[in-house]
């Protein structure tokens, strides 16, 4: 089974420095990885991206800026500033990654601002934030994509809870500029996800697709509940056909957070991210044959 | 500030017996109690009736029945009997409240079958459970009130995850024989929610309102994490108003699962619910002045 789409996210590594990530990709035969900001940071962005381009390896996303609820003042224009750097980076990351490598920024909303229940006014303020930063995104020819977040990370992580907000949320700007992100691990209950799939691809807007699987009972913290496809409850078939069906011919990552995984030798996690995959994921894509 | 309308779900004194549950809701100057099948089983349907009429309480809902997500078999046609009986229950015990009683069985889908992915699938039984369901219903006055429930839920408890698959399941039925519930707990997060309350108001389907708050962190057991009405995240406001405007003019549960709570004096819990209810719900009824 062809596990040529399949991109390592490197939280799913995350104790893992730049160089091991990017070793421990390609030793598994995995052809592209998503990047975090912080181990970017750690060596260095121009150093990042010589090391990436040695590599070989494709570039499928850099994880994360947004957080982008407060009101104005000056945490907000700190996070503004964040997110510009951020899509500086994401265009030095993507040049250098080999072709096929895409300019795709992860956007995660933010949660209610401390000590607010202003749901309403906090997503107003996401859009606020994408009016101000598309601009920038376009000139630098990057994707912001928008990812909604599992309902149950509304007040604290991300007041973006479902793809068809998410995709409201894009709709005033080119879907080059501002896309979108499927994860399966926070979309897969929704009774809308498969028009709102569609929606997605009509609009051209699928900028990243994340293969990533749901497990109860959740842990103690629910952040770090994810598991390898296959090992969970979510069925990856509808899913991954209605996104290929929305002609979506991107990298596929798979992005872990689950302290077990974390606390795994890197190579292992990316041997059996490779596995699941290759089970879960890549027999329902349109190429599986190839 | 007036709390005519509260409801002190039984499900938030958990620990107490049926009997303690009257005259604590009494008690506290509450009006209407959401009864539990259980605590009513302990002392039998007649005698439950008996005592709830003496109480001279109203009643706003019998809690519960659903989990009909197993395809065809012999725990799906024992799941099905149970409905049944919770229908009867219901009608009973609606006969034997106070005037302004409402006859309504909340229904909790269930989740996905043991060992099963098959989401859709699960959500499928749902609705043909309904189908056999609704004649007992309608024969018996009942209105079953599906609840969607949170969708970190989905895969262990309930595959009905927001308030517009609710209205969709309930479509094909006459609004008095399946309806639903409005859980803020369940449905704050929701993009869609106060247009799905419009909808659910325009088509006559609101057959209970309950007013449970979220708190984050949640705590290591998910299911335990509902706290008083102003103690967490969620603003009263928009929600409340919206189903006032919806025309819903029934009693409002407060239903809280939460080990603190459930140790607490069930005395003191129905006071501290009172002044949860008139601080956070009451000033957006339209009767609230009254």
């Amino acid at each position: 089974m062809s596990i040529r789409r399949l991109s390592l996210n490197q939280a799913t590594i995350k104790h893992a420095d730049l160089a091991t990530a990017l070793a421990v990709t390609s030793g598994a035969g995995i052809e592209s990885i998503g990047l975090w900001r912080e181990p970017v940071a750690a060596v260095g962005l121009a150093t990042a991206a010589t090391m990436l381009a040695d590599s070989g390896l494709r570039f499928s996303s850099l994880c994360r800026t947004g957080f982008v609820t407060d009101a104005e003042g000056p945490a907000r224009r700190a996070a503004i500033d964040e997110n510009r750097r951020g899509i500086d980076e994401t265009a030095a990351l993507a040049a250098a990654g080999a072709p096929g490598s895409a300019a795709v920024l992860v956007i995660v909303a933010g949660g209610l601002p401390e000590g607010s229940r202003d749901l309403i006014g906090a997503r107003e303020r996401v859009a606020e934030a994408l009016d101000e930063l598309a601009p920038h995104a376009a000139a630098a020819g990057v994707t912001l994509a928008i990812e909604p977040l599992h309902p149950m990370y509304a007040s604290d992580r991300a007041v973006v809870s479902t793809l068809a907000q998410a995709l409201d949320l894009a709709s005033p700007f080119a879907p080059e500029t501002v896309g979108v992100v499927i994860d399966s691990f926070h979309v897969w209950w929704d009774p809308a996800l498969l028009p709102s799939i569609a929606r997605a691809g009509a609009e051209g807007r699928i900028a990243s697709y994340q293969a990533c699987d749901w497990r109860t009972p959740l842990p103690a913290d629910v952040l770090l509940s994810r598991v390898y496809p296959g090992e969970g409850m979510i069925d990856f078939g509808p899913m991954t056909r209605a996104v290929e069906h929305a002609r979506y011919r991107g990298d596929i990552e798979v992005e872990l957070f689950h302290a077990e995984i974390w606390a795994d030798d890197p190579a292992a996690v990316a041997a059996s991210t490779v596995r699941g995959f290759a089970a879960a994921v890549a027999p329902h894509l349109a190429d599986s044959t190839s």
